[in-house]
């Protein structure tokens, strides 16, 4: 068996999600259906570095897959994007040893997240952004930012249905810049929890616009409860930008 | 009667065009249709500086109508942005006096045209960029560029379609730059013909894919032929970006 490694780009716009969904249009389902083509009828499971919401989009998505077909990586892009719809692209393929996982290998990752803060909507960011059109205070929310640096338990930064026990986590990088009429916020850490990212911008844009001041941060995670902190940010402005491996 | 100036954007992906056509959704369609609506079920004539083609978007397209409703120029861009779909917004409103017309007074247009020139195609660009994936010499560009300032007989840039006798333009401003892995056209001038600034584009594209020297366009100028210039470069990449009045 050959296990083949890809970083995959997807908008987010026109699937419900990233993973497998009966009857719904989702980004594993459709690279499973391609590569059940190419092995000629057999199904081929393939395993990402985690999965995104629905409108999410990816820039640095990782996924693998084995297979029987020994093709050398160039062959494989070319092969997977002629055969993808548009809006999927595989962006990069490497042969990799069968100790490679995209998920279980992954030592960190990077979000970045697009909040449009023009007055009037734009019909060009529409699937792309979060339209915020009210007046914010970049240095609060900068300020606000430096508070999330570091290893904390986020359990005020995830969804309330978060399954998972151990919320600690490090987060390695956190900035946001203002791009013209956009402010991008880019966040690393070394892992995420359902919905951390959205939360985390939900709160800052919160802090901006004077609702929380930058020094409720800390009590917010302290509190460890998710009503404290704000509302989740828009799927359509998020987006998986990278995935970081040893 | 008073008469309202509009500044509008559109996404041109979901529309055939800007011109009403029976059946299609075009953007005056849908800005007639909620005017429409406005009055009462009184039809409303709008009228644009030109056309733009099916896919081609508008960061600053203008149009202008009459009506018996007195408003202010906000309270117009209000309710007009509430009723308007999503891929339409209107950024600015003006309320202007009747010698003012979005076709006649216009003195001059802005086009910008985006080529990705990125190896891999980009699920987040498909809609709004032309993907040329091979090389391209920037400079021959450049200079190819600069043959097309100034006042010329654009015959061999438009369309063989091209009604209208008189094709002499005049061309103010045309530079290309790369941003990033993109080619970022922007060209201005006085008036533009059918399909104008994709031919333009096409052929710069050609200049930089070695099929024309740059010392050649003053021949295909010169030619008065449109089967001499390139190919028309597609309608995705270009946006009407500026209209401009005295």
């Amino acid at each position: 068996m050959n296990r083949v490694k890809c970083t995959i780009s997807y908008d987010g716009t026109n699937f419900q999600g990233y993973q497998v969904q009966p009857n719904k249009r989702t980004v594993q389902g459709e690279i499973e259906r391609v590569l059940e083509k190419m092995h000629k009828g057999e199904e081929v499971r393939i395993h990402a570095s985690g999965r995104t919401d629905a409108l999410v989009h990816a820039v640095g998505q990782v996924i693998h897959f084995d297979t029987t077909i020994s093709m050398e990586s160039r062959n494989w892009q070319k092969a997977l994007n002629a055969m993808l719809p548009e809006d999927i692209s595989v962006r990069e393929v490497e042969i990799v040893d069968s100790t490679f996982h995209s998920r279980f290998s992954c030592i960190g990752k990077e979000y970045r997240y697009r909040v449009y803060i023009g007055e009037v909507r734009d019909p060009l960011k529409r699937f792309y952004t979060y339209h915020y059109p009210y007046s914010l205070n970049l240095e609060a929310i900068q300020q606000a930012c430096q508070y999330l640096l570091g290893t904390h338990d986020f359990t005020s930064f995830c969804s309330a249905k978060t399954e998972i026990e151990d919320r600690v986590r490090t987060i390695e990088e956190f900035q946001v810049d203002q791009v013209e009429d956009e402010l991008i916020f880019r966040i690393k850490g070394n892992g995420f929890l359902y919905n951390m990212v959205r939360i985390i911008v939900g709160t800052m844009l919160d802090v901006g616009a004077g609702r929380f001041n930058p020094e409720e941060i800390p009590v917010i995670l302290g509190a460890k409860d998710r009503t404290r902190a704000g509302k989740t940010a828009p799927a359509s402005g998020l987006y998986l930008w990278k995935v970081y491996y040893k």
